[in-house]
């Protein structure tokens, strides 16, 4: 009785364990869980290096459940390894455990949540890279379905990985044939993904996914590649439990008690409780640590200096960068245009060119900043839209992302709607404990940029693309939930909000208001999310009048944000549908210029009079 | 002098085009142009069967400008064929023109908006499986650039093409080896695309993409393939302008005025103006039209009955269907959650499962109904967040798409967050042109789907996974932009505005309320956008004071919706960080259930007192 017949014990071990948490919960994926449990316990009990009580440590051998509905096994192979107690089990998916119904980073051992399919290889990838960058010798296990083999965003990272040859990353392919709503595209038919992942540079391996000799050789055959190793794992699933086995149509469903007793009667029996000392624990040493880092940035921009946003945002990170050596900032092809060009030719070593592929690039940077780097991304603010559910899953990752779009609004112009930035505030002010923050010149673009860069979470900056005139003195000061107040009288009337290039718009009304004999309090609200709550209040009882301006459409934005505190503001906005021409064309069409905000202060006052 | 001097005539024609256009509109990607000459030329002047009088008309061969930035050149070519008159192209990205700096469907010719890269392909994989439904022998070419290969999307539709055969598809890689910022991933090395091409089932041709002679010939061969086609064809970026050609940092730039000049005088002498009748254009005769259907739908459930507005909407689908031929549907491996299971068991022949990729269900919905036919489709809300940039693209598209989202807020109860739709109203409500309604009983469910299927234009529907009480009579009325007063008398002291799984709550705490001598106005809210602005603003006046509750982060959603209409609602949203549970505990704990409402009111009220 030897390493196989333990590895054997192990998995039975954890499909009882599978089968108990879901049943008790009646919620959950035992097949799922079922087909691949002959990975996870060769995983977990031979083939991982890992420090049981110091998962978090950076030189563990680390895991990602890209089939993330597979849970339950995971945190039952945590529970056999003692990285948790066991009898935290029978808590799976009850409100209170940490033991969600697919996994989040509640406990060691789990870096990142995965449940939307598709996103575990790129987080992989990342860590992977981040290991060699720390010259840490450790590999990285991602285990996938073949359903969301069909993702896109799970080609862009093989893509990326081929080509950059990431060979400490092993993929697992737990091949059962059975996705959730009937079988998956190929089935059985392992030379479908195995032709298809080779072509794109990786090595491939295929075995029986429930044979331990069989997934030992490959296994130890992935880690003498040079290249990225993909296992193509035949499995079943529900295998393990005779009327669970290949059966369609039970994706998702916990077995019943009376199910689960039969269950329990065909596995017990196969394990053997046999004697092994697994040799694969390690001890780990190298904390994942915060160093103490200046997130401060001077500038040294005149007063009236033309220069844009985007810009001044990619001087800034030259600037971190020189201050943070565990900074790295990626981009999507678009690094001219967004500006992390700066950042990429200062340092090279720390810059990654993800090409065309945001939603990649957003797992990647999941992945980096699992090990304790501060990772900056940039591309359009449109284009991040492509990459949401990766945003969305990076909050639920608890992740610390500092992400750039820029070309906000119609101001980019002639390039029309297909590159406007007009719906990004909308998408990551509704991002749990995210952070927007919206600068309007040069000076606040790199001070914002270095807020961004000490939150410890997502946090997302608007960059736009036309040179605008720098209003703040390089000692002026920003701060979160912070705004300033540019225009203020004794006497105001009306308070204008703006934010971003609508700032430069409010100050020329502000200009023919006062010409008109009206004073206008003019405030640039830089800091979108968290608001300054307490000056915009003050600015409403004071004035009696808002107008908030922004060059976004008008759902979830600024105007609907500065609503949301009670206040009621006429909101300013991108109504209309846009199209090319040149900026002050498409912000007067859009009444978001200064003619459109003195039209609407007319009609404010006019009530009134 | 034949076929291929005419053919070099036309693609400099073209060049001369495109570089006049973006010169004069200072800004553009002549480049860009400059490398897919020949290719463009051979297909409207050899290859396409098309009607330049009737390009909308639904028997031409179609084409598809993945690489939208592209754009001048298209248009050079629909005015080279007759189809616009050669005096626009010099208008250009200018803001009167529907000549736009990427394609928008405001010429004929032009079906769908692109510019945001990778999405072209799903586009052109639907228009070619809707040829095939209305048996149209019609092939449907769409041209790529080698960055946007690195795009996920891209091979989600390869994926499903080379699976469905689509042979009638014949794809054009535009490999001039220069990205935006820097040389692509593979640059000229065609292999490589090659390789993975065939891996997923295509056939694949290469050829030199500047000489006419080998395009046509793999054009021809592409057609006798009885699967889907992929054409590498090498290229130069800038090609036919010698300071142009393969030169970096030149993409997204026009020429200057001097360099015109001498592009000018290097192309002009090529072009012999061969005289030549070329044969590729036909006359067209089936026009796409819509039928007079009838969007209504009957419902036949009792007050009382438990019911998920999911599986109403499924019902709901099948009665549309039975009243509409050219009605299709779409989902993502999920069917059995979303219930479009019912049209698929009904419908076989028109329904599409698309499997786990939702990026390219959408780019397919949205070829589909470019042919007329009226394209459902859904999965859980949460991962429409996964084809958000597609959606945004759609509506610049001006697509009809009825969009579903199945498992919204943190009423899925155990499965956790990844699962939990609670951010999709803020992202449909950002999308120009778009309705968003939400059902609370199976009755409201069938006919605001039958409404979505009656709006042309972009419309979602949300749907939960409980059951759910029906409260609606079957006779009961609903329409775009009402709402239902559910409980009101002459002395509502507040309202309460809900919607979908929230209305249920409103009820249970009217009773509470009741029981505390406090009468509530209750509304439900189930059109989102456009909101019932006339009776929320009455009821405020009203009651002076208005709760808005629903299960959904409180951005961008129905609190912020009812914020911008001037009215000051308390929002009671999902705010605290989601997790695994049951239903009525996360309800509880983001205090959007009956209690939480309950305890709302007595705040509000005894400010009052």
């Amino acid at each position: 009785m030897g390493v196989k017949e333990y590895l054997e014990d192990k998995a039975n071990i954890l499909r009882l364990y599978s089968l108990r948490s879901t049943t008790k919960a009646k919620s959950g994926h035992p097949t799922s869980c079922l087909s691949c449990a002959e990975i996870i316990a060769t995983l977990f009990f031979n083939q991982m290096r890992i420090d049981p009580e110091n998962l978090d440590y950076a030189d563990n051998d680390e895991f990602i459940l890209s089939k993330g509905h597979a849970a339950p096994i995971l945190y039952a192979a945590l529970a056999e390894i003692g990285a948790i107690p066991r009898d935290k089990l029978l808590t799976l998916r009850e409100f209170s455990s940490e033991l969600e119904g697919h996994p989040v980073p509640r406990v060691k051992g789990i870096r990142v949540a995965t449940g939307s399919l598709g996103q575990g290889l790129s987080i992989a990838l990342g860590i992977a890279y981040a290991k060699k960058l720390m010259n840490i010798e450790r590999r990285v296990y991602v285990l996938l379905g073949d359903g969301e083999m069909a993702e896109g965003s799970v080609w862009e990272a093989i893509n990326l990985a081929g080509k950059l040859s990431i060979s400490n990353l092993t993929a697992i392919l737990d091949m059962n044939r059975l996705g959730q709503s009937g079988p998956t595209m190929f089935q059985w038919r392992s030379e479908e993904y195995e032709r298809r992942i080779k072509a794109f540079g990786w090595e491939v391996f295929t075995c029986d996914g429930h044979n331990v000799d069989e997934l030992i050789r490959v296994f130890e055959a992935a880690k003498e590649s040079d290249k990225p190793s993909f296992i193509i794992a035949k499995t079943v699933k529900g295998k393990g439990v005779s009327f669970l086995e290949n059966v369609d149509g039970r994706h998702g469903k916990p077995v019943s008690a009376d199910e689960l007793e039969i269950a329990e009667k065909e596995l017990q029996p196969k394990i053997r409780n046999v004697k092994f000392k697994p040799s694969n624990l390690v001890k780990a040493s190298v904390r994942i640590e915060r160093e103490d880092v200046d997130f401060s940035v001077e500038t040294d921009y005149k007063l009236g200096d033309m220069v844009a946003t985007r810009e001044a945002y990619g001087r800034a990170l030259v600037k971190l960068g020189e201050q943070n050596g565990k900074m790295i900032v990626l981009d999507g092809d678009v690094k001219n245009s967004t500006f992390t060009q700066f950042f990429f030719e200062r340092f090279p070593e720390r810059s990654i060119e993800c090409y065309i592929a945001e939603q990649n690039m957003v797992g990647v940077a999941v992945g980096l900043q699992t090990q304790g780097f501060d990772v900056f991304l940039a591309t359009f603010a449109c284009f991040l839209t492509r990459a949401f559910d990766q945003i969305r899953m990076a909050s639920y990752s608890r992740a610390n992302l500092k992400i750039a779009g820029s070309h906000a609004g119609v101001s980019i112009g002639a390039d029309g709607p297909s590159q406007m930035g007009l719906e990004d505030l909308a998408m990551f002010r509704s991002i749990i404990n995210s952070i927007v923050l919206y600068p309007c010149d040069a000076v606040s673009s790199e001070k914002l940029t270095a807020i961004a860069a000490g939150y410890d979470g997502i946090s997302y900056i608007r960059t736009s693309r036309p040179k605008t005139p720098v209003i703040y003195g390089n000692d002026e000061e920003f701060h979160l939930g912070g705004s300033k107040i540019l225009r203020r009288s004794g006497s105001d009337e009306l308070t204008i909000v703006a934010a971003g290039i609508t700032v430069h718009e409010a100050l020329k009304a502000y200009e023919r208001l006062r010409g008109y004999g009206v004073n206008a309090r003019v405030i640039d609200c830089y800091s979108i999310k968290p608001l300054d709550a307490e000056t915009l209040r003050e600015a409403y009882m004071e004035t009696g009048r808002i107008i908030t301006v922004e060059d976004h459409y008008a759902q979830g934005g600024l105007g609907e944000a500065v609503s949301s505190l009670g206040l009621t503001p006429r909101i300013l906005a991108v109504r209309r549908m846009p199209h090319s021409g040149r900026p002050e064309e498409l912000l007067a069409e859009q009444g978001i210029d200064a003619d459109g905000i003195v039209r609407e202060a007319e009609k404010m006052l006019n009530w009134k009079r």
